[in-house]
């Protein structure tokens, strides 16, 4: 498997090839398209929820959910539904996924051309609608690993227990830019760097879409979320408007779904908001011109829930549903998540025969849906055999699951190296966070808000029952002491910290995402402060462990704790691997992928620009508690001998850059190597550093590497204020672990 | 004087003929510009601060501040220079002013073509760098009184109390849009909103310029602040990277520098950050395109601090001070605001030999400056005579700043009508603002931070000094309790408190400007909230006063006030407007001219999107502590009869709505109607609603008065996504007072 995943990660050039057409598809297409009724087609183009589907009472689900037949009919024989989409309730039994489909199918099958519907899941990190799958660090952990290897292999692993249920396409990945630390999916991110969120995304999807879907039956067609601009509301609460001028939505939004894209990405899920007064399912310059012009993106954009009909109902620019239909259609929607009603349908056909909609259009949007049935074999395999997926919810992606987790957990405070924690060592183990599943694995969980995961998840370890396993019952006690936002027995754990050596303080937020999760102040909850204030007065250390989806403002806290370890939503491992963090077992060796801020008002990036440091304001310069690409280790690495081998780069050159690094600590462990690059004088300002490139390693003691990377005159590329990317001739300086070299860049 | 005002307001079209060039004056300049040789011209070019004139030792000026003759020689002599503006220091007597202007003007006059030097002062709400001279309520206060009579008066007061000093141009009016809460510049602006800041700031101008500038020794050249974007950077740091499409650029941004150069503004300075990584002073679409061609600007723009060598000390766009020069003036500077060295000079010369940049460039930009220098008669009288401004800190002017202020101190709370408090009533007063003139005037007062306003506003009431008048001495007890950051003796102010009737808590900001003004977070200080907690603790009520520039967050502690009181920075009668609101003497009549967010994450202002309010987002939709407009009063308004002289408005035609405002409750007091527009569908995505009326009218007990409003199809226009100017026909609702009538815009 390593060998196929680093061909597929480290040689691109293969799998570009996927994004031409293939012949003998686009042949079948062609012949399929000409026997489409205009209702044949726009079916193809319409997603329904599975709750539609569904037998109801008073208006409610009957548990088990139950397809109804007579919804099922409807659907297919009448509106000739292309695809449908799970959402709301529960995850299922795998056994009820291959029910549901294979009924499904049945139903669309039985039409006169037998065009297969596509079934659509939110499987985010991991296909976590069905229950036992497994489920893996949230992309904000995953990014923190700085490992492409194991992002490619979550890809991977997820499409496979996907596939397991006869689901041929996903949901994810996110590759939304987090630098909003407010925004309530920063975590469903691969974080602030434009460049690593491309890596990981780009790994991602590999791992998703395999080298060859179309003759596949373990992988699944990507979708890019949320194409584009949806992760920096000016108010930070999801789905709200977006200031983005165009160079910055070309700089800092596009690069990463343009590689994706490049790669081989089947289909976009489109932001729900506004871009500039724009709703982005309304832009005809963001859906065609760029995604299907620009970047010649072959697959399909599919909307996000019920965005054609927000058009009208929340966004205000359109008179009615009808008109929201044809804005979208026109603008470059190909399907839409419509989700309830089969409105889309009618009003879709009737757009067409009154001319405002164009045939050609609908035949465009039908083909590129058409395609990714092919890409993914439905019309030859639309339901799969549950046989062929023995290695679903075995040991082998458990392990993985553990094993990519163990990368991810961040030590950002380790004073006196009071961690590891000494075996025999009397622990208090407190706080919202110690011992509860929704905390380490979020939202999108066995249901949307993860509300249920203490239930469906109690065969895996808290942060709490880790320790316990991991240092002793005996060694380890336990108070809740607070909830989020309230002070429970303070007391009572004031009481037990006396009795104990170190104070395992478990601090963070409940599981949420989108709207539900809307903060109004990024600093923690203030009785989870105030309840570190009174575990801090007992004189005892304090670990701090944080599981959170986004960086909540600690800088009243941060000083009373020799430790902080920043667990972000670790998964269904993540207890385990906190403990054995704590306990050593782990060496930590993931690095914040954002910049953890010190105010609620002062969010600046890395990235940011000169006028953004202390050297130009001294009191307010960027200063965060932690910058993006910090973490700790157990053990030290030494950086020595940068080496350019040039000092001037031109056109269609390559300058390599090395470095060695050491472990010059006394414990084997791993060290993510980033490669910053900074551009001294640009026609735009430039930002003061920018990641360029990364390599993680694992050095054992006193051992040595040379991490070698590469630079060409694009990689130092920028968007200009003509809005050409450009490389200008002038000064660069590379930086690498603390160390710094200069080159020019020169066009004769 | 109040009917010039009326007629300078409200007929706008006398004034706007002086946009166009004055021949006489344009025949002049032909005539000088035609004998100036390079250096002359670049000399014109160049503004110095007086700090690089002054006699100093060991690199400090000496005080008292003087001249130093070789200095001023080099200046005028050798460079030519055309300009120098005050900064630093403190505030001097017009005597000092006096003979400063007369050494300076001397030698700009003794020097071949005899040009007068122009200086350029920074008169904010009043000549305050002049010992002295009125201090006025801060523009975020004038804003609250939704009076544009008021703010003409300002504009007035100032100019004559300026032209004392034989200066004849100020740096004011701030048109900056105050729409981010942190940034530590929102209360030098009129507020959140457009329309308000385009009315109080063309109405400020034309105090200033008066109706006839030419020869008119009362009256100064205004300069429009900070053109264009400065006051919304992304982190909310000053000076700091904003993000601003070019749509919302036209939409929010521009209209009130446009409306103001259309009603003849003189000169405008330039935003000293960058916008969409360009900054300002190198942005010729912005500076040329935008300023000069689209708007006709005829004066000039001036730099602000140092910016054009910052273009390369800071930002990072050009190599040096010499090339940053060029970009500079080719992208459409005409004064450079240097301000320490002679370089500008050099380095423009040679630039212009060089080819690198036009003699033409430079010919207009000298043009304007010498435009302006005409306007303002400073050939004719290059120094004025003290003995023609016997007004100067007089009686009248006093009154003036009392009577505006009594129209700006906004009442937020009035829980149970404790508010005016009983005469004999058993105060105590306490917290940081209640005893200092900094928390009454901010920055910009007799020096840059206002540091010195205690020593120099001695003979002025704090709020404390005021009580102790309004109330008498024996009533008034006072404990400072805490500093604006850390708590003082808080047991001796809950003593204190147990003997009074009453707690007036006054809470705040000291003050501040610019980058020493940045804050990490909009949360009140935590000493602060914790100290009302104390107060709320002893059970007595309290009277919440705030002294602050911007709106800090208090919903921890706005449940434990009986009353609120927003003082801002109402200038030096502060002190007594608000002893004398709380004694009722004053009935308050400001309304926020900003939204007063309750979260410090959750910055939305008024004119939102649907997307951002309740209806759509129930648990975070728009919600502040107080909506803009908000403002209580001690009499009770009633609103009836809303007319519209048609519902349906077509091109060319006036709509007109009139409502009756009736004073229902047992006191005379004075209403500001506000008049909103709401477009119900639009192309791009509407907002709410809009203030495009606003009128303050003054009712007796009893008394019912009709105001009355006009709409025109451009009072309904917005920027479409192709950036024009656009009314889309269509549904349309006016609000008022609680009062909605809807209307239909028809094209045909």
């Amino acid at each position: 498997m390593k060998t196929l995943m680093t061909a597929l990660i480290l040689g691109a050039t293969s799998l570009q090839a996927q994004v031409l057409p293939n012949a003998a598809i686009e042949k079948k297409i062609d012949a399929l398209l000409s026997k489409m009724t205009l209702e044949e087609k726009v079916g193809q183009m319409t997603q329904i929820t599975i709750e539609s589907l569904l037998k109801t009472q008073d208006g409610k689900v009957i548990l088990p959910m139950t397809l109804d037949p007579e919804k099922v009919d409807v659907a297919f024989s009448k509106y000739k539904i292309g695809s449908v989409l799970n959402i709301g309730g529960d995850a299922i039994t795998r056994d009820a996924w291959q029910k549901r489909i294979e009924i499904l199918q049945k139903a669309a099958l039985a039409q006169r051309l037998k065009i297969p519907m596509m079934y659509g899941v939110d499987a985010i990190r991991g296909n976590n609608y069905t229950l036992d799958a497994v489920m893996f660090p949230q992309q904000i952990a995953q990014a923190a690993s700085f490992n492409r290897e194991h992002a490619f292999r979550v890809g991977e692993i997820a499409a496979y227990e996907t596939r397991a249920t006869s689901v041929p396409w996903v949901f994810s990945p996110v590759l939304d830019l987090g630098r909003q630390a407010a925004w309530p999916r920063i975590w469903e991110t691969y974080g602030e760097d434009p460049y690593l969120v491309a890596e990981l995304g780009t790994a991602t999807v590999k791992g998703f879409q395999g080298s060859n879907l179309v003759t596949d039956k373990f992988h699944v067609a990507a979708c890019l979320k949320h194409y584009m601009g949806y992760s920096m509301p000016l108010s930070g609460h999801d789905r709200t408007p977006a200031w983005i001028p165009e160079r910055e939505l070309r700089e800092y939004f596009l690069p990463q779904f343009a590689h994706a894209i490049e790669n081989g990405a089947k289909t976009v899920m489109v932001n729900s908001a506004e871009i500039n007064g724009v709703p982005v399912h309304a832009s005809k310059h963001i859906l065609t011109d760029i995604l299907k012009d620009e970047l010649h993106f072959q697959g399909f954009a599919v909307s996000d829930w019920q965005d054609i009909q927000y058009l009208h109902l929340r966004h205000r620019i359109t008179r009615d549903n009808k008109e929201s239909t044809m804005v979208a259609v026109n603008a470059g929607i190909d399907m839409s998540m419509v989700p309830f009603d089969f409105t889309f349908c009618d009003d879709l056909i009737a757009l067409v025969k009154e001319g405002k909609v164009s045939e050609a259009r609908i035949d465009d949007a039908v083909r590129r849906i058409l395609r990714v049935k092919y890409e993914v074999n439905l019309f030859d395999e639309p339901l799969n055999n549950p046989k062929d997926y023995p290695l679903f919810n075995g040991k082998a992606h458990h392990q993985a699951n553990y094993d990519f987790a163990t990368e991810c957990i961040t030590l950002l405070k380790n004073q006196n190296n009071i961690l590891p924690l000494k075996q025999g060592s009397k622990i208090l183990v407190t706080g919202p966070t110690a011992n509860t599943m929704r905390s380490l694995n979020g939202g999108w969980a066995r249901n949307w808000q993860g509300t249920n995961s203490d239930e469906t998840e109690k065969n895996h370890n808290t942060i709490l029952e880790a320790i316990q396993q991991t240092f002793g019952t005996q060694n380890v006690a336990y108070e809740a002491g607070a909830d989020f936002s309230k002070l429970l027995d303070v007391d009572k754990a004031i009481a037990s910290a006396k009795n104990s050596d170190v104070i395992v303080l478990c601090l963070g937020e409940n599981s949420y995402t989108e709207n539900p999760g809307n903060i109004g102040d990024l600093n923690l909850d203030k009785a989870q402060i105030e309840f570190a204030e009174a575990m801090a007065k007992t004189g005892k250390p304090i670990v701090l462990v944080l599981a959170e989806g986004r960086p909540r403002i600690i800088s009243a806290i941060e000083p009373l704790a020799s430790a902080v370890l920043q667990s972000y939503l670790l998964g269904n491992e993540g207890g385990n691997v906190v403990a054995h963090t704590l306990s050593g077992k782990i060496n930590p060796s993931g690095k914040l992928p954002y910049t953890y801020p010190r105010a609620a008002n002062s969010l600046i990036n890395y990235y940011h620009k000169y006028t953004e440091t202390k050297a130009y304001d001294e009191a307010a310069g960027y200063d965060p508690q932690w910058e993006f690409g910090f973490g700790l280790s157990y053990t030290s690495f030494e950086y020595k001998n940068l080496k350019l081998s040039s000092n001037i780069l031109k056109p269609n050159e390559t300058l390599t850059i090395s470095v060695d690094v050491s472990n010059t600590g006394a414990r084997e462990g791993k060290e993510a190597v980033l490669l910053y690059v900074s551009d001294l004088i640009a026609s735009v300002t430039p930002e003061v550093k920018r990641l360029r490139g990364f390599e993680k390693i694992a050095l054992k003691v006193g051992e040595t590497k040379t991490a070698s990377f590469t630079l060409q005159a694009k990689d130092l590329s920028f968007i200009n204020s003509a809005l050409e990317r450009v490389t200008e001739p002038g000064d660069f300086e590379v930086k690498i672990g603390g160390l710094k070299a200069d080159f020019v860049y020169k066009t004769e």
